[in-house]
């Protein structure tokens, strides 16, 4: 039997990485598939690409009905596509987005649960290879962009911002050479105000210049919003 | 009418970006589209992914079928899917690979020619971007990873590989600092030996340390051989 009469056709799903920062770590919302294959077990969330949708639009709807919130920063990861890779439901290309957030959601939506990167399950179909390439990209992104920004609150004080660095990285940074560094940072700009209910040297706050593009805005530059559709949030 | 019944389904596509330097310039192969829409325009290479077959291997066969070579480096460029890109046939999602070829075929494949990527003919869909995206993507990457090397033959002269640089960024680069930056790289290896024909002062042949990987070896690393498909080399 020649793989085009196995596989039949190529179907395509969006799938998105949602990272947000959670007690000093980088924490990812899952989802419990309710079927087979891998019934049970967690993964992604994401969903079909629905015939007239735009990808970018696909992975904000599956971030929206996953945490109810808008993300910070959407970008297209890889698209991942070896026949096998689903388990035996066909062959299924995923385009796959990452996203951050700025907080994590107060209530979780049904049958999804966050997670530390650093202690995940055990995940469904390729996605926890998915997952590593998507931390990986991060870690570097880090390193030479304004990223760190995206998981950060309006105002923010620098140890505020150098732990959202270090839960990045997944190690502590030194914290001279962090202020030093970031001080100087034209994106970096002083309010001029303080943390407030720190009675003694309450610290600055600062805020991103969001005149500033970033080095790669990604996808959500050029994503419009679209009805939201009804889709299976697991693929 | 509902964006789903206007589009029917999503189908998915490969295309590939081909690179190669002839005369001191990037040129890129281009096929003429021989069916609606846009009969009798230029096209890059690619087709339908058939089912069953990886991304990177539908990628390779395109190369195969349009230039007859085997490419040095090819890498996944990104994806894109929005659903008016198709000229009214239908919601295509390309997944965009691109390749650097280490010479150019004596021979053209018919209904395929050479464009130089500063002399680009009007372009199908919207493969003018897709070309202006893989070339900026080049021109980055050549800054911080070794991918030159992949447009060069087994052994080269320091002049050649400088030549290559510059064809590849666009404008003349200052060659004593050139040589001074390349020849303290640990990828390069005196091969001991020079170029021959060259009576007076003949220069030194380098060559590259295949042992050390690229910074990113993109998605060759994971590509199998897979029988040819016949495909139309347009998408």
């Amino acid at each position: 039997m020649a793989a085009q009469d196995f596989y039949g056709s190529v179907s395509l799903a969006v799938s998105t990485v949602i990272f947000a920062l959670k007690d000093r770590a980088l924490w990812v919302p899952l989802v419990r598939r309710e079927r087979e294959p891998y019934k049970g077990t967690w993964a992604l969330p994401g969903g079909p690409l629905s015939p007239g949708r735009n990808l970018p639009d696909s992975a904000l709807s599956t971030l929206e009905a996953t945490t109810g919130l808008t993300p910070s920063y959407l970008e297209q990861l890889y698209a991942w596509g070896n026949p096998e890779r689903s388990g035996g439901d066909g062959h299924v290309v995923s385009v796959v987005y990452w996203a951050a957030l700025s907080s994590t959601p107060d209530q979780e939506a049904k049958g999804v649960a966050w997670f530390p990167v650093d202690g995940l399950p055990s995940l469904a179909f390729d996605h926890a290879e998915i997952l590593d390439y998507a931390v990986a990209r991060l870690r570097r992104k880090v390193a030479y962009s304004r990223i760190a920004h995206s998981f950060m609150p309006e105002t923010f004080t620098l140890t505020e911002l150098r732990e959202a660095h270090e839960a990045i990285v997944g190690h502590p940074l030194d914290p001279a050479n962090f202020a030093r560094q970031f001080r100087s940072s034209p994106a970096l700009i002083d309010t001029g105000r303080h943390r407030e209910g720190t009675p003694f040297r309450p610290p600055r706050l600062y805020r991103y210049d969001s005149s500033l593009t970033y080095a790669d805005d990604g996808a959500l530059a050029r994503a419009s919003s679209a009805p939201d559709d009804t889709q299976d949030p697991t693929c």
